[in-house]
């Protein structure tokens, strides 16, 4: 029997063969990177998982394991002729015990947070694609997201997972004890290791508390030195969920698209810190900057109307074209050198393409847009001179090419170059070691190799 | 030129071959496991780690990794031949940079938490053998101890490190980037992995803010289950640092040993609260128990006074006999269950041995210390037999057979009992993957294969 046939007999599982049907799985959210699989299956149980992954182990066809299809470096788009694996069907939500809950890997971030919220709790994970993204890729990427320096990545919030290995064998660690020191760590190597080492099915997420109101202060620095200078302060206040940043110009496109003059200077660097409760700091923030550089977000509506300078920097962007996407992390000492030379570096490339400028601060984070200043799309390969010409100054200033998105396909060349040939030559033993065959994900993080 | 030729050229490291020099690195601290390396070298520099395992992997010999020697599970205890590499003599610190410090593999636990304190700060790790365990072995074996519910275990402390492979290759991740999704995490995989993968050199420590004045409360239960039906309520008290316990009769014996009556009732199981600043929790507490049942430590004195009921036990134990001792978890709802079990087990095994029981309640933790009653030591065979009827009953209730003290080579038969054989084959391709000679603490987790 063909695969098509042998994965229509597995129980609990949808296949899609149709080219129409299978056309929505073979592109990423972006429109950038686009594959060709031969079948989408969609199990719903883990059962169904391991009796997929088993077919396509013997029939010897690459599996890319997909979630919410949000990812950015082309991580789950799949090559000609693979399966697809969706785990969207995998959507059910435990009950909490000891503070935790195992969701399927389908879940999306979205449907977590708002059953925490239920019963006022947070996930902690807060992602501007929250609601396609899913904890399975949450997981197998370690996202990041706005509220890191209160909750960490995904690799904090995760208390255990069950995943299937390439050959259909089920390692279930979902519910690992309190302390357990019986040989190597399995699940930390399977967060974030990007569908390439097993297929993530239930994710044993922590939750912590619900914060109370939130408040958020924006604070128009007239430069960006001024702004990285006033971390330390920012990060001691208490309460702090979140320390982003954007680009004057970035904040001013904002207010464009929305049509909402910015209520602050677009002349320099703007900070945004958000609070649980209200900011007794704002004495403090005060001696940072005069007053007319600091907006104050207290109650729902304010705080939504001042946050969405930054939040929906996104969707202007989206709103102006194709942006090529970058994110890039430096040590927060070089932040401001790090950020002028990446600019620079865009300029000498092509002065008709404009970097919008934006991320998470407290980690140093640094989301690279790049746009056609006549808008539409930037050619594949002045696309790929840009990414370089980034990179390279990252790499210069000690930082990571991938803070948050990971390598996926978009990436793989720079990965040696960051982490050295003889890490790499590593992970590729320990890729061997998890998945022999090579068919999971094929592609991601390496070549491949002739086999 | 030989082996002992080639390491004694190598610059900044000793080299020890006489016999009564080498065998004080032979013997583990209980005394009950004894190995017969050939060599002993101790590198000061990273630079001679690297040459050092290059050599014996250019000689074929197999190398194991010693810190402090006080691990309880034969990890660090070398076969005939092996060459012991000792890391005490990586001995600095470095500076404390946004919260973190690096310390050479061979800083003692107590001399990273003296740095701390002389800077308001603390490492978070509290062992009873901090004053000889080491950084590089609490990362090699993910070390627990007291406070793990308020700073976790070493993998929650480390926040970087450097090893070298056992072919020389040195991997530094010392200080990665605050966000890093480039590959698959190295550095978590190493912490736990007992020497096994590589030789871990340095490590870098977050550090938290130090505890105020401490206050111990002693909750003195008639029984065990009414101890653990009192944890929700007592880990929900705010500032708590540590939730041990120890049966009634751990406690006598410490008093008889101490020759210091014990403030409260023996008959059941006591609770030891400790709390970062004085416990407001008070009011909390006195409904649990009649005010008979409850004893306060406040002042560094008292404190100490009453925690040696719980802190002194292994010094008690210990002049009592050789006791055989076992590290096991189980589900705190269990956990009276499981505790009478053991006890139960052990007796049907022998009624001349007797159990002393305490440990980690938070985590479901049990220390079982087994003692001869009539002194000296428990014969090897009637050990293996009361270690089998432990485990087995661990199992049963679902728990874990080594919750803080590893594997190392006493264990390694029961690692495919708990874990299955999955993932020992698993764990088995991975130790490949980072150490294709097999020459890194052979024996340690998986028993030798024929190469």
């Amino acid at each position: 029997m063909d695969l098509d046939g042998t994965l229509r007999e597995i129980a609990d599982c949808s296949v899609l063969s149709d080219a129409d049907a299978v056309a929505g799985y073979a592109v990423d959210w972006t429109g950038r990177w686009r594959g060709g699989p031969a079948l989408v299956a969609r199990p719903r149980t883990v059962e169904a998982v391991a009796a997929v992954l088993a077919a396509c182990a013997r029939a010897g066809v690459p599996v890319v394991p997909q979630g919410g299809n949000t990812g950015l470096v082309a991580g789950s788009v799949p090559p000609a002729g693979a399966v697809v694996l969706s785990l969207t069907g995998l959507d059910a939500i435990g009950s909490v015990v000891d503070g935790v809950v195992t969701a399927g890997a389908g879940v999306t971030l979205a449907a977590l947070e708002s059953f925490a919220a239920a019963r006022g709790l947070t996930c902690g994970l807060s992602l501007a694609s929250g609601e396609s993204a899913t904890v399975g890729g949450a997981a197998a990427t370690n996202a990041g997201g706005a509220e890191v320096l209160r909750y960490g990545t995904a690799r904090a919030r995760i208390a255990g997972l069950r995943a299937v290995l390439s050959d259909g064998a089920v390692l279930d660690r979902c519910r690992p004890p309190a302390k357990d020191n019986t040989g190597y760590d399995l699940v930390d190597q399977l967060i974030g290791s990007e569908g390439t080492l097993a297929v993530i099915t239930d994710v044993t997420w922590r939750l912590d508390p619900a914060p109370g109101e939130r408040t958020v202060l924006a604070l128009a620095f007239p430069s960006v030195s001024e702004a990285v200078a006033a971390v330390p302060v920012l990060r001691g206040l208490p309460g702090l969920l979140a320390l982003e940043w954007s680009d004057g110009a970035a904040v001013a496109r904002v207010a464009a698209h929305l049509d909402a003059p910015a209520p602050l200077p677009t002349d320099g660097c703007w900070v945004f810190a958000e609070f649980d409760g209200a900011p007794e700091a704002a004495g403090v923030v005060a001696g940072l900057l005069p007053d007319d550089r600091i907006a104050v977000g207290a109650g729902p509506e304010d705080r939504v109307r001042l946050w969405r300078y930054r939040a929906r920097t996104t969707e202007a962007v989206n709103a102006a074209g194709v942006p090529v996407k970058l994110d890039v992390g430096v040590p927060l000492e070089e932040f401001a050198a790090a950020r002028a030379a990446i600019v620079d570096a865009v300029a000498a490339v092509s002065p008709d393409v404009e970097p919008v400028l934006f991320g998470h601060l407290a980690e140093g984070n640094l989301h690279v847009n790049l746009l056609a200043r006549a808008g539409d799309r930037i050619p594949e390969g002045l696309a790929e001179e840009l990414e370089s010409a980034v990179l390279e100054q990252v790499l210069t200033f000690g930082g990571t090419v991938s803070a948050e998105h990971g390598i996926g396909r978009a990436k793989r060349a720079w990965l040696a170059r960051q982490r050295g040939d003889g890490q790499v030559a590593l992970m590729r033993r320990l890729k061997s070691a998890w998945d022999p065959s090579g068919l999971l994900n094929p592609g991601v993080l390496f070549e491949r190799e002739d086999r």
